[in-house]
Formats: structure tokens, C-alpha cells, sequence
């Protein structure tokens, strides 16, 4: 099975994910429950809400009294998502939020100009100014993303000659300003992404920033998220996001392009590298139990799998 | 990507897999549409219903009907399964029905008790008059399929050494009767399967029977149902039995060991063949159109994932 890793870390974005795409009106207590499940079935990052425009997205208004109402674990961090100053000093203000420097990039031009009005070489012009907006704080730039570094729905594939790009454009960004991202993300934000890409995008990111670790976010948009894992755990990334339940997945908003389509899901992943010997450090049967909470938050069928069927009765057998 | 195969067979379940599984009523009409439409979308193997006891399965109690309305179309092969001698004989009479010679052995012994009240050494015995039966009415042994070739939700995994009897038992039979089984599938009846399983049990089957193509009938019980595909791709698997839509799988009676949980998605698997350059024969976009049928039959939602986001709006770039 090539590379795989012997352990897995997997960053939780059920909590701000699924509840953006739902309609408003979930309760701080049924969220706050959410994440404490997650904590309990032993993720160590959960990304928790995100601080954004609230006439744009009022699911979020509440961003500050949810983190105020956490129940901290130590050991965990809860952590938020902005895409702008306003939203970084909301952030930076609220209690209980665990900050994370994080930088992104966009290997899709259109996509930017869509999301952003902005090309993506400006974009990434703008990021200088995040660094600097994260050292006047004092905080390390942490995570940088390349989002749509697959593909997007409007532009079709996104070639490896722009991923790389933006790759090395992050790279000279750190020779200039003097610091290095210790994981570096390839985001497949809308699900265009297959098993082949993956391998050799991967290794074309390792190639252009050799000290960064290599981490996955990928969406199950067209039913091979899955597989698009396991090529990335046998090229041996050891880093992904994933979604509780498939939370962020719409029925009602998927839309012809399927850019509403979820995360791959925490606990399916999670049962794979079981399944794989991978070590995880969480517990599937407590993953279950938090997708199943999720289901009932939300009050319908989520996609993940596993929580539906629920874990093997027996084991493995001992030998072969 | 390791030993891709160029050209990848799927047979289709899901007009048998899927109507199985649901309640009795749903017209012929109906489903002579959505076999017409699997037909059109260029799958060349269909297996359309079961010859099965009415009493205990009302929903196929119409199979000689069903069969008699189809539209044949050339080059298409309508099947059947039978499980008892009263099955193959109404299989036999009836109108329509592409008789393909079928052997089933359980690697599982408790699986086996449980479905045929009889042990796995003595399921495989009664095989042997199977041989002689389609040999009376001149029908090769086609296929031979060895259910519960990973596990069963009672034993558990299923060692190698368990289904290494399986497979030499059927090699011992074809030396003793002088035949050879062109195709062998492992079944995954339940869901217990994984990357790693897969590889090294379709080794030992080309290792025991090294006649024979190995073909994969996956069920998607636990989310990694496409990890398992890839993992049979990239062992050079060419051979697939796949449901349109994922039909099969039931919210409403999945039940604890996720039993009823449908085969691989026949769409998502191809999407996922065409993804890596691999021949199929088949038109993604009628595949998605005879799944939304499928769906709109049922009448709930399916689970299949590319019928509900569309293939890609732009393709592949031209170079990297």
C-alpha cells in the first residue's frame, strides 16, 4: 500500500461547515453539545464558527456567545475561520477562540475573481499583508491553503503549472518576510480532485515547499472523496480536514456545479485508517455517536456511511 | 498508480439489488424504463430480477412478467439469479433471460448457516450438482462467486486461510469435472473489506485460480466502498459489479450489521474509472439520467453522489 503514514491527524469543520449551510437557528446548546462530542471522541482541532459577515451569513451572527459557551477541554483547540480584517478582530476579541495564522490562495483564477472580485495573483498579493497583520499580534502564520488547487466549477481542471504557482508564490513569500508555514494544504474546495491528481499534486507541493507538511481538505462532491484519501494516505499525507457526518453536504442547495457537496466525512475516514492499522487517536465508536447527534441537530439524513451502519460487530480476525 | 487496468467491465445490480429491497408495487412499467435506460447509458450486463420464492420475496414474484416487457437491445445481456432448483427451472421458461451458469461458495461458515441453514464445506459440495444441472441443458459455468470473501457481521473478518478453501475447492471441482470458471468475484456480501484486503486477497485468488479474472462485487456498507474500488484498480481488477444510484442500500432497514447497505454506486465508480484515464464503454451523463430515474421510481432519496452533483461542468485541461 506505497506510503501510508502510521498516524493521522484530522482537523474537525463539521461545527462551522454544516451549520453555514443549513438555515439559521440552531441552538448555542445543541452546538456547544457538537463539539463537545467531537472533543470527547478525541479530535484535537475542531473549527468551531467562523466570524463573517452576519447580514451575509446570519447562521454565523453568533459566533462570539457560541465560543463564550464552549466547555474547554485542555489539550483541544477550538478554532475559527475569517476572511477579512473586521472578521480577524472579532475573532482576535472573542473569548475562547484559538487562533490560527492562516493564509490562502486560490490556484483558480475565476474562482477568485467570483468569491473575492479579485484576481488571484492579488490575491495573493494581499496575503503579504496578512503576515504582517499575524506578526503585529504575534501570532505565527500556522496553515496556508491553496483552495480550488484541483479544479474548480468554472474554469474545469486547474493546470499543475498554476498550482505551482501559487505553490512558489508562497515560497517567496517566506524567503522575503522570514518565516515558514509548517503545513501547507491543497484544498479540493469543490470537489474536483481524483486519485491521480492528488499523488502528483502532492508531491509537486512537497517538491516547491520541502519543509512544509503536506495536509489534505477534500470534498466527496462526486462519490470518490474516498479514494481520493486513500491516494492521499499512500502518497503518506498524514493531515486532513473532514466533516462530522458529511456535515456541509446540502440535498437542498447542491446546485448543478455541487460546490454545497461536504467535506468527506470524519468518521468514514477515521474507520478507513483503522482499517488501515493508521493511527488516528480517535475513538470510532464515540465519532458515531457525535454523527448521530449531528443528524439529530439538523433533523435529516446526513451521508455520512458508517454512522448508519455502524461499526463491524467482530473484529479482525487474529491471523490470516 | 500501480497496475491500472486500460478497460474496466461493470455489470449492473441495481434493478435486482434495488427492488429487492424495497416493498412490493413498483410497476413494470417502471422498471423496464430504468432497465431500458442502463441499457442506453452502454452497460452490457443487467441483471434485471430474481427467480426467487414469491412467498418470501412478493417483490420478485413478477420476474417471467418483467422479463417478457423488457426491450431487448442487441449486445445487452438481461440476467437472473436463482438460488434453488425451482428458481433456475422458472429462470429456464421464462422469456428474455440471458441464462449466465452461476457457482456461490461462502467463505464465511456462520454466514452460510444463517442463509441456507447448511455449513460452507456443505454449500460448496451442493455446488457440484449445479455443474452437472447446467451441464444438462448445455450452460457453461460462467461465473463463480464467493460471498463473504472479506467477512460476515457474525464471524467477523474471514481469515485467508478460509477463503484460500474456497478458492481451492473450486479448483478441485474444475479439475474433477473438467471445466474452467472464466470469472471469479469476490464478494464483499456485507462490507467488511478494505484497501489492503482487497489486494492481498485478489492476489491469492489469481494465486488459486490463475484462469480465472477476478471480478470485485463491493457493497458500500462503511463509506470506503471507493477506497476499496481503487484499491481493486490499482491491483488490476477489470471487473465490477456496480447498482445505479448505490440502489440497494435502505435507510429503513440498514440495521445494526449495515446488511442492507447497496452495492458501489455503478455512476461514481464509472465517474471514478473515467477520472484515471480508464475505459468503461459508458456515458456518464445517461448513467446519471437512468439514476435520477432510478430515484424518482423509488421516490427518496438515493445515495449515489454524482446523480446529485452533476459531472464537472468543464473538463479536463489539456496539459499539465
Amino acid at each position: 500500500m506505497l506510503n501510508l503514514p502510521q498516524r493521522v491527524e484530522i482537523h474537525e469543520e463539521g461545527p462551522r461547515e454544516g451549520f453555514q449551510i443549513e438555515p439559521p437557528g440552531f441552538s448555542i446548546a445543541d452546538r456547544v453539545a457538537l463539539v463537545d462530542a467531537l472533543a470527547q471522541a478525541g479530535l484535537r482541532q475542531i473549527q468551531v464558527a467562523s466570524f463573517v459577515n452576519p447580514q451575509r451569513v446570519p447562521q454565523m451572527a453568533d459566533a462570539a456567545e457560541l465560543f463564550q459557551s464552549l466547555h474547554r477541554r485542555p489539550g483541544v483547540r477550538y478554532t475559527a475561520l475569517w476572511l477579512n480584517v473586521r472578521g480577524f478582530e472579532r475573532a482576535c476579541a472573542a473569548t475562547g477562540v484559538d487562533l490560527v495564522g492562516s493564509l490562502y490562495f486560490y490556484a483558480s483564477d475565476a474562482f477568485c475573481q467570483m468569491n473575492n472580485g479579485t484576481s488571484a495573483r492579488d490575491h495573493a498579493q494581499s496575503q503579504r499583508e496578512w503576515v504582517s497583520r499575524y506578526r503585529a499580534v504575534n501570532l505565527p502564520v500556522e496553515s496556508a491553503y491553496v483552495m480550488t488547487a484541483f479544479g474548480c466549477h468554472v474554469e474545469g481542471e486547474v493546470s499543475e503549472a498554476k498550482l505551482a504557482q501559487s505553490l512558489r508564490f508562497l515560497a517567496e513569500l517566506q524567503a522575503q518576510e522570514g518565516f515558514v508555514t509548517p503545513k501547507v494544504y491543497l484544498a479540493d474546495t469543490v470537489g474536483m480532485a481524483n486519485p491521480q491528481s492528488i499523488a502528483r499534486r502532492v508531491d509537486l507541493a512537497r517538491e516547491i515547499l520541502p519543509q512544509a507538511r503536506i495536509g489534505l481538505h477534500l470534498h466527496d462532491t462526486r462519490g470518490i472523496g474516498m479514494a481520493n484519501a486513500l491516494a492521499g494516505l499512500q502518497a503518506g499525507v498524514d493531515l486532513f480536514d473532514a466533516s462530522i457526518a458529511g456535515l456541509g453536504g446540502c440535498p437542498f442547495t447542491g446546485g448543478a456545479h455541487g460546490a454545497s457537496a461536504g467535506n468527506i466525512c470524519t468518521e468514514d475516514l477515521a474507520f478507513l485508517c483503522a482499517e488501515l492499522g493508521i493511527e488516528t487517536g480517535l475513538d470510532l465508536g464515540q465519532l458515531v455517536e457525535a454523527a448521530r447527534l449531528a443528524e439529530r441537530i439538523i433533523g435529516r439524513r446526513l451521508e455520512g456511511r458508517l454512522m448508519h451502519s455502524g461499526l463491524p460487530t467482530r473484529g479482525r480476525a487474529a491471523t490470516p
